[in-house]
């Protein structure tokens, strides 16, 4: 199997963290007698630096050539006095455009090794299995017309979907739905906006095509609440873009840290994969940060865009085994405790036990 | 001291929850000699049954009238089919127009006798005490222009805020954090959305005006993992009007139910008083609900609407040995175990504890 991988690291924790990933995969690579090749390219703030804009053409070029886009964070506290479409975080919004990919996978499952770090009880976190399929090319993160007028002080986005877009993601929703335990979770805010009434009445509309998914539609505030009470209640998960964020950022709360949350977007011209923290620029480059976020969303390339779901488990098999065996970064170390290995040996470990 | 209240008590639970908060507050009055009077007035789907809107003109004007509007619940499945306009809850948004208060104050603070309750941990949830100060008449509440097409599919709601707006809403919360703890957290979507780069830049420019203040700003999908992971280290949040939605229903999770929360909306003419909790028509009518929500909500009406400190803090203490002596709705009642009180009883629990 040949993989033609674009890899673009970004900021903060994002090279550290990336090239782990890139490490197991040239393990998987080996052991199985396949062919990946891996392009770096810049985004974010570093391309900024070194080029002007957060996404250079070059960047698209090589993304689009690619099979698969494995990307590492953006953001950097430098830009932050810049207007959205200037900041590190364009260029990652600009990406998810060329890209195409619509459907933002975000699987959050519970680890056993881990149920000690989180906030909740071990008993609500225990067999989380909960599969988010996040809107990622529409809402209010692209809508326009949006604005910040410093001379009247206005300021305002533009929340906007079509009938299409749902769709599509729906669909998404309800096959996954079908291969996992056959419930989706609908979420919006319909008693209030119109863009939630649309997302609700399309759902409605599709779901007697599939007869053997269970449907459930609840209010964002209110699955902001029952996520946390009874995880174990939800198998997909699909919602619109900021609802979607919100929400798989608070089920980071379920495995203790953000720095075990994988991604995959699929369904465009090439698929994505960005683990779900962000680039953590106050503990970059220091060895600090997990690189287990970005190692499973290397699984996810090779489930998504390789077809290599043995490949893909064996991946998440070690990463369980390593965190068996009480390695730890900071982030999962567990409240009082300090990190027993760095970010590269936490890659190695993984890369061992594969 | 004389207070005349407008009570709406509104859909499903409103009208039982309400009346236990009217009972408490009868309570006080005889005690202390106040001189509190009642009205009550339609609003939500029961507006809607009774006079075909959810708001009527009767009710904006007893509510206009008041010194203080106590509301229960709005929102029946029955109208879920209507356009966002038409349904029980374009009664509440409008009614918390006409009133004009824009500053909604939802504290969340742990009850130590509900610890065990709680998805999360006790070590976690010790001692919180937020006080979530959310914009309640802006962003995409009311943002215009807003439409659902169904000839073309397309559907588009706009976040919309004005400096002033957002100037009103942070000295409040500036206020509020120099009587507490002296730090306010701002929460945001500044990475991509204009609007919040607004409030950003706006509470940033306030700051200088309340020395004593520390200010940190938060992303909030980052604050929705930050709220659950530690808690204690927030003392006032600011934000706008859907991430306060979002955020001030997860910190339920706190206390481990919704029905524990009050709020209160202030800096209009005439102060509103909801529990944040919805009209849960699930459970209606049969003394299930919790009114320890609506009775929380009163001794907030004593506070910010008759300065009566001392009777706010009798009720906040009633309610606390109420559930140190063991007593429970089902909300509370914790894992697998029932209801060991319904809720009128729990309403003269509390008034006997008065
Ligand atoms: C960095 C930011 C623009 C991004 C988003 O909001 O999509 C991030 O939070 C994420 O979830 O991938
Ligand atoms: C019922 C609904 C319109 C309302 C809101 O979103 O403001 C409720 O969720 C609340 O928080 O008071």
């Amino acid at each position: 199997m040949k993989l033609n991988i674009a890899v673009l690291a970004g900021d903060g924790i994002g090279p550290e963290v990336t090239a782990e990933a890139v490490k197991v995969l040239k393990t998987v690579a080996k052991h199985g007698g396949h062919e990946f090749t891996f392009t770096d390219a810049l985004i974010g703030g570093v391309a900024i630096t070194a080029e002007g804009t957060p996404l250079p053409q070059k960047t698209i070029d090589v993304a689009l050539a690619a099979d698969a886009v494995l990307l590492g964070a953006v953001g950097d506290n430098k830009f932050n006095a810049l207007t959205p479409d200037k900041r590190p975080e364009a260029g990652l919004l600009a990406i998810r455009q060329h890209l195409g990919g619509f459907a933002n996978l975000r699987p959050c499952t519970a680890f056993n090794a881990l149920s000690e770090n989180s906030p909740l009880r071990p008993e609500v976190t225990k067999n989380v299995d909960i599969l988010f399929v996040r809107e990622l090319l529409g809402g209010l993160y692209f809508g326009k017309p949006r604005a910040w007028n410093k001379e009247t002080g206005e300021a305002h986005n533009t929340m906007v979907y079509t009938k299409p877009e749902v769709e599509r993601c729906a669909h998404i929703g309800f096959q996954l739905a079908q291969k996992r335990r056959g419930k989706l979770t609908q979420v919006d805010k319909a008693n209030v906006l119109e863009c939630s009434q649309l997302w609700r009445a399309t759902v409605d509309e599709i779901a007697p095509q599939y007869p053997d998914v269970k449907v459930e539609h609840q209010l964002v505030d209110s699955m902001a609440i029952h996520l946390m009470n009874r995880p174990r209640d939800f198998d997909v998960v699909l919602t619109e873009n900021l609802f979607g964020d919100i929400l798989s950022d608070e089920s980071g709360v379920i495995t203790g840290s953000l720095g075990m949350l994988p991604s995959a977007t699929i369904g465009g011209k090439v698929n994505l994969y960005e683990p779900v923290h962000g680039s953590a620029p106050d503990i970059a480059g220091q060895g600090k940060a997990n690189p287990l976020g970005a190692i499973l969303t290397a699984a996810m390339v090779l489930r998504h865009s390789g077809n290599l779901e043995e490949e893909a488990l064996a991946i998440e098999k070690a990463v369980n085994e390593v965190l068996a065996a009480g390695h730890r970064t900071g982030d999962i170390a567990g409240q009082g405790k300090s990190a027993n290995v760095t970010t590269s040996e936490m890659g190695d470990l993984v890369n061992t036990a594969l």
